[in-house]
């Protein structure tokens, strides 16, 4: 009996395949990440994603992007010399990391940007969303993603530091900005969100949009790549808090016209980058006032409690993560009386569409109440 | 007779090949390009380059990189899947790009980083110069590198340009600074001065040295992907040419503290960016007062009368390429009253070695005579 059960399951999962299969749209084009000129990986009105990968002479081409988790897309060879192959099902909406084996090693998709994850510069590929606008590159006034090397004593050499500028920054000498410490996930570095984030678009857009008040954003690495995968206990937060607290937040005050005080400083990270700013804000209430966490954990009133107040604390995570525990973390801050607010967005996991989208909810809510 | 004489050059090019491969010294280190915790590509102290890759199943793998242009060095595959080789001879000091070739496909080794060249991102690599101190991160003040989108109504899109303003411009909100807008070359874009060139690095420890007064660089993407290689006169100047002249430069004068005059704008160029230069620079002579060509040609008297006199020409090259040319331009220019300057750099080719050594000729001579 349980042999056919096993068989009743692959025949249907079969049937499933092939109905879709006679549904996927021939409307592929060019991914957005796509390297200049270059015509694949193609993406289709439903997500699904098509690559073509040059290796005349390989046995064997795979790529890490798929459904179901086992060893992601297969590519079959043709006889010009090229593997092709569409992934099995529509992709989430948004940016994924993938990489491509070539009878069995490792290697970037040549048809792509890379960008920086799991601890190396992997492919990226996008999946337009049906609320793309937000991140999008428009005609209206933008920003400064601004590269500084700021000195670390600590580490003992010059650290890089990414430093959004809202676009009336060099309008006004004279005015001042609140300032957000925006960290990464694991195996991410600083280019992180502006790259694969578009953070410096999003608060463009809603700048032009009136939705916000102007702010500075700081992006810098944040000491992860020698965790091990799935070792999060193991890390050690102090290395990076020094750095964050006695060497970029000083340089960040001196050089850019900050408002420089608790009150108009916020933390907050992505994944790894959260739980990061969990600790970091726990240990330093006199530091940041606004806290936020994006799929990287929850405060409890507990951990809160007898230390300064924040007046924001957010907590998001993508629908296909965990958002009850989310949305309950911030309703029981919410009675402990903290003016705390989660977000769930829709149809995403542990992805940067999740993130672009809870900074964009974010963005509004900080330094509002100036 | 013809068998035995290349039989003949076959053995003496074998002995030589052995000669050098006893002399290889085994004090090989990762090259400072490679992606964080990679141990491979390596290079040693005489400036060989050694490989390893990892593709167990391959049959072939080939790096572009090697003596004799004869297809690069091939990799020998051993028991544990990798394939390893080592170039056969020292390679010129400096950076280098290359790629892989994996059973006929070309890819980027996994180990390092990527810069954009050839119109793609390839694989680059660091044979440290003898003098690389003069482009060395240092424990000095560091300039910023920005990254502006600057609207192009003649391109109908937002255009990326990168401003490095000096470690002085966040200081003093009243000075003002003169500015050089400097190219790429062919195949590369607006990341290249930055990335492999060090431009920032050779402007901060210029500064730091007090061998320069500071000014501000710019560099954005000169438009050049279009053109196949080998086929510049087909190059039509005037996209770029209304970017630069009429969107970037008022840009840059609006959003900077620039001195925005002709007697305080430069440009300079490298390879393709020497001929755009060299274009731009004839069409709008009241635009810019100084130019410089790097590996990207010469001018001539003939070209330069009737026209705004330049305060300065700087004309450079590699030893390896064609030094006469230069300095026999660089005399005829200053014979017919030119203030005019070549520089050759030793032992280096159409390479960025050559081009960091010229902007640190280049730099202390632009705006000295303010």
């Amino acid at each position: 009996m349980k042999f056919n059960r096993i068989l009743l399951f692959s025949m249907s999962a079969l049937a499933a395949n092939l109905c879709l299969a006679q549904d996927i749209k021939d409307d592929f084009q060019p991914s957005v990440l796509n390297q200049p000129g270059q015509q694949y990986p193609q993406v289709n009105s439903q997500g699904y994603a098509r690559f073509k990968i040059s290796a005349p002479k390989a046995d064997s081409v795979r790529v890490s992007l798929g459904l179901g988790g086992k060893g992601g897309t297969v590519l079959t060879k043709g006889d010009d010399g090229f593997f092709t192959g569409t992934t099995g099902g529509p992709m989430d909406e948004g940016f994924h990391y993938y990489h491509i084996t070539i009878d069995g090693g490792t290697f970037n998709d040549p048809g792509t940007l890379n960008f920086y994850g799991s601890t190396r510069w992997e492919s990226g590929i996008e999946i337009p969303a049906h609320d793309q606008d937000f991140y999008a590159l428009k005609d209206v006034p933008h920003g400064d993603v601004v590269q500084v090397l700021f000195p670390s004593r600590s580490t003992n050499t010059s650290r890089r530091a990414f430093v959004y500028t809202p676009p009336d920054y060099n309008k006004n000498q004279n005015k001042r900005y609140p300032v957000l410490y925006l960290q990464h996930g694991w195996g991410e570095d600083e280019t992180a969100w502006s790259n694969q984030g578009h953070a410096n678009l999003i608060m463009d857009n809603l700048i032009a949009d009136g939705k916000i008040k102007p702010f500075i954003i700081v992006m810098t690495y944040g000491i992860t790549n020698q965790l091990r995968f799935g070792h999060m206990k193991e890390f050690k937060i102090d290395t990076f808090q020094t750095v964050l607290t006695e060497e970029l937040i000083p340089y960040v005050d001196a050089h850019f016209r900050t408002l420089a005080n608790r009150q108009n400083r916020a933390m907050a990270g992505l994944s790894m980058g959260g739980m990061e700013t969990h600790t970091i804000t726990l240990n330093k209430p006199e530091v940041f006032s606004r806290y936020a966490l994006l799929s990287g954990g929850i405060y409890t009133p507990e951990e809160l409690k007898d230390k300064s107040k924040p007046d924001l604390i957010f907590i998001s995570c993508g629908s296909r993560e965990n958002p009850d525990r989310v949305r309950q973390a911030a309703d029981a801050l919410k009675q402990a009386g903290y003016n705390a607010v989660s977000f769930v967005s829709e149809n995403t996991a542990h992805e940067f569409l999740t993130w672009r989208r809870s900074l964009y909810q974010l963005a509004p809510l900080l330094f509002q109440n100036k």
